[in-house]
Formats: C-alpha cells, sequence, structure tokens
C-alpha cells in the first residue's frame, strides 16, 4: 500500500494591517492569516475548516483520521488543495462506507465551543489504553525550553494556538492553526505522513503532546487517540479534560512556564526531578 | 406577549482538585467547572452544549437566537434545565419550522473552531446594518477598568473565556464560559429576558461588546447581529475577524490592557482622546 499523493498548498500565514493605537499613531501590524477550505470527499463536501493554512493537506487528512472517517492513510489516494478556490478535494481508494449516515450524526453535537467533536468520541474513551510511558522532569523542561525557542506566527502576530509533537525531549513537529483543534489534527495527518507511530515508543522517551491552548476534553481525548499519554500545556485545565484525564490515566500536565507546572494527573507517569526545580515557593 | 418561563438551574462554577507543583508538593488547586447540556427542542435533540453552567438558561434562549431558529422570546414558552439529566428542555409556542432543514445544513460546516457557525452567518452579514455608535476612548478606560476589577471564575480557577456588554461605560451583564461563544450566546439570552434591544441606543453611550477572547470571525459577525458596532477585547484579531469587521464598519479594539490599545477597524467610531493614554511609545 502506499501514501496518498498530497499537493504542497502554500498561503502566507500572516497579512499586514494598518491599525491605531492609543495615542492615535499609524502602525502597521502583523495578524495571522485565516482562510476557509471546504473539504470534498469523493466530490461530497463534508465540512469548512477556518485554517491558518499552514499544511492544508495534513490537516485534512488528520481531520479524517481525528473525525474515525478513514482508519489508515492507504485508505486516501489524493488529497488536493486549491487555495484559489478554497477547496480540499478528497480521493479516497474505496469510498468511506456509510459517511453520510457518520457524518450526519454529528449535527446533533455541532458547534464551536459547543459539543461538536465531543459527541462521538466519548463513546470511545473507556476502549483508549494507553502506553507505558515516563517522561522526566528534565525532559519535561527541555520540552518547556524547546517551545520557548521555536520561532513562530504567534511571536510575530498572535492570535494563534501551537500544538508541538515531542518524543521525549525530542521537537518532531511543530504546527500553528487559528484553532487548536485544527492544530492537532495537522499533527495526526504529519504522522500518519511520516509513518511515525506510538505504538513502539521506549517508555523512558515517551510520545507528548505540546499545545499552547487549555487541556479541554476533546485535546485529552485526541491525544489518548493518537496513543499519547502526556499533554503539557502553559494554559489550564478544564472539568472534563480533568475527568477525562483521570479516567484514562493521561498525564495531564498545565500552567508550564520556566521551570514551573502543575501535574493534573497521572503523576505517576512523571518520573520527579525535584532538585531540578526552582527554589521552593508556598503552597497554594 | 410574555417572555418564556425559565428555571434557575445552578450548579458550582469551580471544582477543587488536587494536583503536584514541579518540587512534587501536592497542592489544592480550583478548575471551572465543565458540564454537557443537552437541548431538546419540542422533544427533538437539537445540540450538546459544553458549558461551564452558571446561566444555562440564558445560554439555551441566546443560542436558539443567535443560530436563528427562533427570532423573538416570545416564540419560547419555556425553558426547563435539568443538570441531574444534563438536559434543556425547551418548549415553543408553536414550533420551529422547517428545524430539520435549518439545523441539518449545519452538519456540512461543522467542527469546533472548524466552521461551525460561521457557514450559515456569512450569508448575512453584508445584510447587516450597525448603529450610529461613537465610543470615547475615556469611556474605553472605563470598560477595560470595570474588566480588571470584576470578580470571576478567571482570577480562581483560570481556562474560562469572559464577555461583558456595556452601554457607554457602564457594565450591564458579564458571563464566563469554558467556550466564548456560550458566554455571547448567553448576553444574547440575558439581553431578550431583560428587554435590552440595541436599537434605540444613544450613539454617545454606544453598547459595547467585551470579550477575553479573540476577535475571531464568529465573535465579530455575532456582535453585529446583535445590533453592537463596537467590540473589545485583550487579545488579538484574526484575518477574517479583521476582514468581516472593516466589511461592516463595526470597531474592533484588541489588545486593551491598562491604557494600551490597538484599533484595528472603524477608527471613526471612537471619540479619540489621546492625551489619556500613556506617556508616547516607540511604534511598531
Amino acid at each position: 500500500m502506499s501514501l496518498p499523493h498530497l499537493t504542497e498548498a502554500r498561503a502566507d500565514l500572516v497579512r499586514e494591517v494598518e491599525v491605531t493605537d492609543e495615542h492615535g499613531v499609524r502602525q502597521t501590524l502583523q495578524i495571522p492569516a485565516e482562510r476557509d477550505l471546504t473539504v470534498y470527499v469523493d466530490r461530497r463536501e463534508l465540512v469548512t475548516l477556518m485554517t491558518l493554512g499552514a499544511r492544508p493537506e495534513w490537516l485534512v487528512l488528520g481531520y479524517l483520521r481525528n473525525q474515525r472517517l478513514v482508519r489508515s492513510p492507504e485508505e486516501v489516494e489524493s488529497i488536493t488543495v486549491d487555495w484559489e478556490v478554497g477547496a480540499a478535494a478528497v480521493r479516497t481508494r474505496s469510498g468511506i462506507e456509510r459517511i453520510e449516515e457518520r457524518t450526519a450524526k454529528r449535527v446533533v453535537t455541532t458547534g464551536c465551543g459547543q459539543g461538536s467533536v465531543f459527541g462521538g468520541l466519548m463513546d470511545e474513551v473507556n476502549a483508549l489504553a494507553l502506553p507505558e510511558a515516563r517522561l522526566a522532569q528534565g525532559q519535561l523542561y527541555a520540552i518547556v525550553n524547546a517551545i520557548r525557542l521555536q520561532e513562530s506566527t504567534y511571536k510575530s502576530a498572535g492570535s494563534v494556538h501551537g500544538c508541538a509533537l515531542f518524543r521525549g525531549p525530542e521537537m518532531l513537529v511543530f504546527v500553528e492553526d487559528v484553532g487548536r483543534h485544527n492544530a492537532i489534527d495537522t499533527i495526526a495527518g504529519w504522522m500518519w505522513m511520516h509513518g511515525v507511530s506510538t505504538d513502539h515508543a521506549r517508555p523512558d522517551e515517551p510520545f507528548v503532546f505540546y499545545t499552547t491552548g487549555r487541556l479541554t476534553s476533546e485535546m485529552v481525548i485526541k491525544s489518548a487517540q493518537m496513543g499519547v499519554a502526556l499533554v503539557v500545556s502553559r494554559s489550564g485545565i478544564t472539568q472534563m479534560g480533568h475527568a477525562i484525564a483521570a479516567q484514562i490515566g493521561l498525564c495531564a500536565i498545565g500552567r508550564a512556564t520556566n521551570r514551573h507546572f502543575y501535574c493534573y494527573t497521572a503523576p505517576e507517569r512523571l518520573l520527579w526531578q525535584p532538585e531540578l526545580a526552582s527554589a521552593p515557593r508556598q503552597a497554594g
């Protein structure tokens, strides 16, 4: 079997705009690009994604993967993105069975920050088995530092979410998008295209997801679906994210900046090295 | 005609969790609550919203309003929220015409941060006519200061978006939720229940939306739909948000902290008082 053929559609990631600051002074700022990409699967319109547009082919492939519409990259023959018309044409090798039914099901749990992915995925949560994984505190600090040093659209334009996949302290891929779900979907597509599987990771060099966004239920579920047992964020966690991480034993680490962090769940997945932390602080 | 009867379902907005910090010290933190609320309209399941749960009845009413499923509050007879089963039962006076068709349409533009509301709303953007409105820079500073002083779940637990409606410098309502769309929808519901209309606002005391989140296309469109011509955020703006705000002449103000801000679009809607700003800074 062969991997899908992908175009390499490119587009500007930032755009300059004229603004007026509080002194009434005109300035030129960069803002992140944002464009709509309508996905057609075998000529049937599936969804419209609002995206930064950095890696649209990986995004579409990862979206199909994380929505459980395709089970392996080989099922996809090609993904052709054309920014002229804002369209991604997906051709499958043998179609997606019951696609109407499986996509129609989602309409009852639709909306941004309002249900969407959650409904369909919760059913699978209990079936998830996470790999053995133990991250050293020093590796965690290396991850946070790598993100700090990473050149990004965020640094130049702000207003995007960053997401990265690490193996131990090594950054494998870094993706930004206007939506954090797009960023994690893009990584899912990248993993398939690069044959990166979490199945045979060394327990002492586990796969780790980093996100600049909150640890929501969807982020936790998507990470677990991709076999990643540790998720790190500079932000906090929501109750559903916390409940699901605790339920499936996923290690959720938040407020990770410099040498500070909170381990919300599964602390047994961290190899604690408190001597690497900064000077003790007041608890609370 | 009478307003809908709403229950006043209440639930805890924060939850305490045990965490371990970088020193290996156990601490107790508060995180925001997050619960799923499945909305049934005349016994038909419509959508599942993930929400903080502060004002679920206003959220459901505002969701129906902003999704254009009901045109006036009088169309709704009652909204009954029961957290025991995570359900909101909406009873309409005479049904919602073509509800299957109008909700099914959204399936092609579904997904969190991935199209959702956008598809259906863009059609209406060009039809939107914003009211005459001019906000004084001093009023803007009063808004930013009021938000700074506002007690919030964010301050105690983080990880929620805040949204507020102002009339001039006066805060009318402040709402937080795990999703910023829920927050703005809740305000839409509050406006209907309190008979607050943007139709007859004084141009020198305009309605203003404040959001802690980014100025995305959905936020700009929803504000415009509700007749609010100015939107303020402590965050930045996305390209679609910028393009739509510029197209419809909505004044989008971002990076608003202390006395600093950027006016991205429609600067003519601000009464500039640069003498109120801090000492001049280097441009760029």
